[in-house]
């Protein structure tokens, strides 16, 4: 497995580096340790993502340097699709970047992409972060500050700070090793996790009034309208995580989100602690997810969204 | 260091172990794994808590076991003061306590205990768990799964999941060793994180709406009052981890929790996100703790004790 990659790396010397369209931590840590890792080689790297780096992820030691449009691939001897089972995910441009000749596929998703021919997948890893420190390791190469820095924020970001089920034993040995090389875990999680604008704090709070309980206090939920969003002076953005409040709840085993995003238009984010397959849920109403995080879009008021949404989980949740 | 403490762990047979009162994580976990790992060794152990154990914590293996009075400690030979840097802060049963012929401190605070002979401190280990774990690893001890559950907790709870600046390398060995050694991250991350009663959430959104800024937004505060508390039928444990919802806030280095333990009686916590030592300002009124994370308890309606704390902050903090 490494031995492929291995060889491409050191056969090319012109790299193209990307990852899915939204990227988050694990995306952007891995990308830009692979860029610190072929520059340190005197490698010519690029790491190009559709999408604007978020703001919380600015702090990431190379993040300036991301390109996000694309013109001629020609140049790129090679590219590396990180953190990307399909390479559709990659966005607009995963034509061109699927014309590049070699293309290297390093991923943690549990579907393997069959864009590639030269894999490096393994579902049992935290993150992508973590098989990119396995081939650094495998390869030789001294983890500079900067690589480090960028891993530890794509396997911390992951594992939701070291919590969900995808932390084994091995992410928190790496984890070691890159504080050991300079990864300053402190204040990697205080720019991803202590820099909540104000205005989504106070919004929080008006979210709070909205909590409710059905089902016996299993499904609960909170809402934000354009008229709370309005009054508070905050963005879309600003609601980012506010379905974990809902499920960091006792008892709750769906937690809903309603968010108006235009007038009379609700995206609504479903999550589920217990067993229940949200999925389900929101494919009934057009939408779609994972089975413990799904997504739909619903019209109405509040109400009538509401209504529609419940309806959905009470007619289609065996378990409830 | 080591020596004194396994000397007392094996000379003595009946021991009574307790921490600071209203028990975190780190003085639970703590205990419980010592708790362990006598009852291993075939000793008689009891833990004492002067207060309940909160509910999130009721899944610590041996949590059941904790009591909450204490009559004669004659028949104790030894007693481990765990996560406590003062005999005060064991709570009303303090004389007794230090009255017991051997008295074992273990703690990772900076400030130094003069109530103990045999002390196991360092104040670069992430808590005292993790200084529970090396005792152990000194010992010859086999960790069994209670004991990696308990300590991992401790670890857990206190670098608030691997995020504040006590958080080590070693810090991530241990981990790693108690993950092999049967430690359920995801489950015991769930356990503490996932469970917030439902009056904690709302009580979450009423302290919100006391959000107040100072020194352009360097400092701010939320409270909860007796009066707040009462309406929401909420208990005490209840705002636990409110002032880290302060500390969240982008551009806040002084986060403060008031919080009204009984009438005109505040208890406030106080949290250093950048280089102020609220260690000092807790100081000043009486209080301790660390550079990072300190408190004190300040008597007052909320008005006059916001003036006193800012009073503190103003003329004790060269950094604002």
């Amino acid at each position: 497995m490494f031995d492929e990659v291995i060889e491409v790396i050191n056969s090319c010397s012109t790299f193209l580096i990307t990852s899915h369209a939204r990227p988050d931590g694990d995306a952007l840590g891995s990308e830009l340790a692979i860029y610190h890792v072929l520059r340190g080689m005197g490698k010519d790297a690029v790491v190009y993502n559709q999408d604007k780096t978020p703001a919380v992820y600015e702090f990431l030691p190379g993040s300036k340097n991301i390109i996000h449009s694309l013109d001629s691939v020609n140049r790129f001897d090679a590219v590396f699709v990180l953190d990307c089972s399909d390479i559709e995910r990659v966005g607009d441009e995963k034509d061109k970047i699927g014309s590049i000749k070699k293309i290297v596929n390093i991923d943690h998703h549990a579907s393997v992409g069959t864009f590639s021919e030269i894999l490096l997948v393994d579902s049992t890893a935290s993150s992508t972060g973590e098989i990119i420190h396995r081939l650094l390791k495998n390869m030789g190469i001294t983890i500079t500050e900067d690589i480090a820095t960028n891993i530890y924020t794509a396997i911390m970001t992951d594992t939701g700070s070291f919590r969900y089920s995808n932390t084994g034993i091995d992410t928190f040995r790496v984890a070691a090793d890159l504080v050991e090389k300079g990864a300053d875990s402190k204040y990697i999680a205080q720019n991803i996790y202590e820099t909540k604008p104000v205005v989504q704090i106070r919004l929080m709070g008006k979210a709070l009034d909205t909590l409710e309980f059905y089902e016996g206090g299993r499904v609960s939920s909170i809402y934000v309208t354009q008229e709370i969003l309005r009054k508070e002076g905050a963005l879309p953005e600003h609601t980012e995580g506010f379905v974990d409040i809902v499920r960091s709840i006792e008892g709750v085993e769906i937690a809903i989100f309603y968010y108006e995003a235009s007038k009379n238009q609700f995206k609504i984010s479903l999550r589920s602690k217990g067993t229940v397959d949200v999925e389900k849920i929101a494919g009934r109403l057009g939408g779609g997810g994972h089975v413990k995080a799904s997504a739909c879009r619903v019209e109405g008021d509040i109400k009538t969204v509401k209504g529609k949404v419940l309806g959905a989980i009470r007619t289609g949740c065996n378990a409830l």
